[in-house]
């Protein structure tokens, strides 16, 4: 092979370099010598921040595996469900994977949008009354998944705006796509992007009076992490906000069904949120398909661009391209959460979480703390006033073999605070916070 | 709430116009004297092509059976699998799914990479000697879904080319991320993308001297919709053209099981390989897993960016950001493909459509048509000189109720021809078979 560089032009015309055998190593990630494409890394891969969450927690407790290797550690960190998915959905997920063997029971590809009796049950059973067609429901593989497809569908040019603190999804998926300008080191925050402070002052929801207009709006709600649910009145504040600005609102109801008082579970229970939007919802937190996939996001078709064209004609087109449906598996498995016997095991799994998040506001409250969250959402949110949350999240893991989350991983405003998961199995619950009260009481 | 209109500023400062009640009606999406939202349409997405493919042939299926509400359609159209997944493969999911209702079987989150025994058996049964590493191999739900997560790490700031004709999702997720330029409405052809001519003059098989340098390469091997399969001396031209280039070829071999002869499997058979190409493939049409959705993507440690960097430390974290991991059922199936078992039950099956393809073949070729693919690749690509391709799909869809797809739906190099699939069950197969001799002989 000819390996001889030669000088190139680009698709643009400008020259440029060839590629060379290279022997820099300026950052870790280089390899000496080796041969090099001239594939530019697109900027936007360089401005994310070096340290993300998830992964820098699970390189924290191998760490702390080492140190102590017959440490029992207890995760109550990511947000992973424990409990078993209920006999009804299993066994249909389970005739529908077995059938796959026999003539009869075999199909190939479904819609890309999904299984319409799976799109009709979602609008009937959760979106009862509340006006959303079967068509305006697409499901997919799963929030985190729908929330990166509803980025190449906004496209680089439109600004953002999120809570701080939320999921980071939101923030990285934008960097990718380009919205996100470059991080302000001091600050940790992106310049391009608006970051609505959501702290104990102003009761864990924005104000608006404080926050810049910009196209889209991600909500979670309740949020992660902070477990705040939103009231009907707040609600009406950020659609009247975004209705006002012309924003989309990009609605994140992945925890809907942990909701226990009379907040609004959809952000369609508000009058006129179908004309500002869209809402991601997932099967992983409410039926333990956290490992099954499956979840599904309404765009309605009242939702207009500033040229009046639907957005859901964009989205479905986005669906077909970038994406090629639920696994059916899932998809039935999805079908049966929703029958009436499905639903209410659904139900049961949730209470069983909601007492797991009353022992742990119980323990915290007990020992003093701020306790946020536990009560519409599986998350506990507690405040280690003048702490940094990397060093409570140590202190406790190092004390405690328990993994939390830090809050500042949600973004800066989540600082002094840690995320404690209610996801865990009963007897770790119960057997982390007798460690919890050895160590602050 | 308050609706009346003023005047806003966009994120740049700019002044922008409030939304407005619109009366407008310029194109068929918009809705009369609805509110609009200030979110500026994704200019990327106005760029596609308004007739998608599969859709538009979909369309005209419905249309057809409102003529003929009789007809017995057959589809070889869509290259959608028939046949059942192997027994061995079904039990191994269902028992997974059905697991997943107790304490021992539940698991939630996996890897987002994928379960580490299903990226090891993949690098060990599928690039034996290839020294494919178990960590370069990631696991998701499917190849077109790859490619979207692989221009999301591509961005926009890259040229591409592209096989003409070829699978659609290339195009058309470039055009989403915005490497396309404007379509070229006379040529069919997007300004920025080089379009590799790929027809009966070059034995379908892109002439590199006449081949502009692109950032990227996509390749799809064996090709859909021509069913080509590159010789070994093909893809070396192919390897020494992008590493001469310092280009990237994000290589599909979603079809490489389809390969009969002694032509190359993987692209990292050829020599240097590893430093330039990533390799995109899928259970699909391997194990009729279209609806199960289940594939992987391997970026070699060794393939660099121009600044030296590693690519996939990049892929790794998109996967991460915009993924969530495949489906555990279908993984746990993916796990059964691999066995010894499991793949002699693969190989039965490709067999019986490789059996389909030369039923259609001698069909074609008894009926004076020059037929190419069936050999290495369930697609038979038929010639019709001088005929538009829609015009023979038409054609052939009035006179036998078969359903085909038209080349010119791959590209503009693909007119004149038409895919058949041959994916189909036998007896429609034989019965399509007869239908298209009895309109051509």
């Amino acid at each position: 092979m000819d390996l001889s560089p030669k000088v190139q032009s680009n698709s643009n015309g400008t020259t440029i370099l060839p590629p060379k055998e290279t022997s820099l190593e300026s950052n870790g990630h280089e390899m000496k010598g080796s041969y090099r494409t001239n594939l530019a890394r697109n900027e936007n891969m360089e401005k994310l921040q070096n340290h993300y969450l998830f992964p820098e927690i699970t390189f924290r407790v191998v760490e702390h595996l080492k140190k102590y290797p017959d440490a029992k550690i207890i995760s109550l960190g990511i947000g992973d469900t424990t409990q078993p998915v209920p006999e009804i959905v299993a066994s249909e997920m389970a005739n529908y994977a077995g059938g796959l063997a026999t003539p009869e029971g075999y199909s190939g590809y479904g819609a890309e949008q999904g299984n319409m009796n799976l799109r009709k049950k979602i609008a009937e059973k959760l979106y009862k009354n509340l006006g959303v067609k079967n068509t305006e429901v697409f499901v997919a593989d799963g929030a985190q998944c729908d929330i990166s497809r509803i980025q190449m569908l906004l496209g680089s040019n439109v600004s953002i705006a999120v809570q701080d603190p939320s999921f980071p999804a939101y923030i990285d998926s934008g960097v990718i796509i380009g919205q996100s300008g470059d991080l302000d080191h001091k600050s940790g925050r992106y310049k391009n992007i608006e970051y609505m402070t959501c702290d104990a002052e102003n009761g864990f929801f924005p104000d608006f009076s404080k926050i810049r207009r910009t196209d889209v709006i991600f909500f979670c709600n309740p949020n992660n992490p902070t477990g705040h649910a939103a009231s009907r009145k707040q609600l009406e504040q950020l659609v009247e906000f975004a209705t006002k600005n012309g924003s989309l609102i990009v609605y994140d109801a992945a925890y809907f069904v942990y909701i226990a008082d009379d907040s609004p579970r959809s952000i369609y229970e508000i009058p006129g949120a179908k004309k500002v939007a869209i809402e991601v919802a997932s099967f992983s937190k409410i039926a333990g398909f956290t490992g099954v996939r499956l979840g599904w996001t309404v765009v309605p078709e009242e939702l207009l661009y500033s040229n009046g064209s639907q957005v859901i004609k964009d989205y479905d087109r986005i669906v077909c391209t970038c994406f090629n449906g639920a696994s059916k598996i899932a998809q039935s498995g999805g079908l049966a959460c929703l029958s009436d016997e499905g639903y209410k095991a659904i139900l049961s799994t949730v209470n069983y979480y909601h007492e797991n998040a009353k022992i742990l506001t119980d323990t915290f409250t007990s020992l003093g703390f701020n306790v946020h969250g536990g009560i519409n959402a599986p998350y506990v949110y507690v405040h280690f006033p003048g702490k940094k949350s990397w060093d409570v999240f140590n202190h406790i893991l190092e004390k405690t073999h328990v993994v939390t989350v830090p809050g500042s991983g949600f973004g800066p405003g989540g600082e002094e605070y840690i995320r404690v998961s209610a996801f865990g199995k009963r007897e770790n619950i119960l057997e982390a916070s007798e460690r919890f009260k050895r160590v602050y009481l």
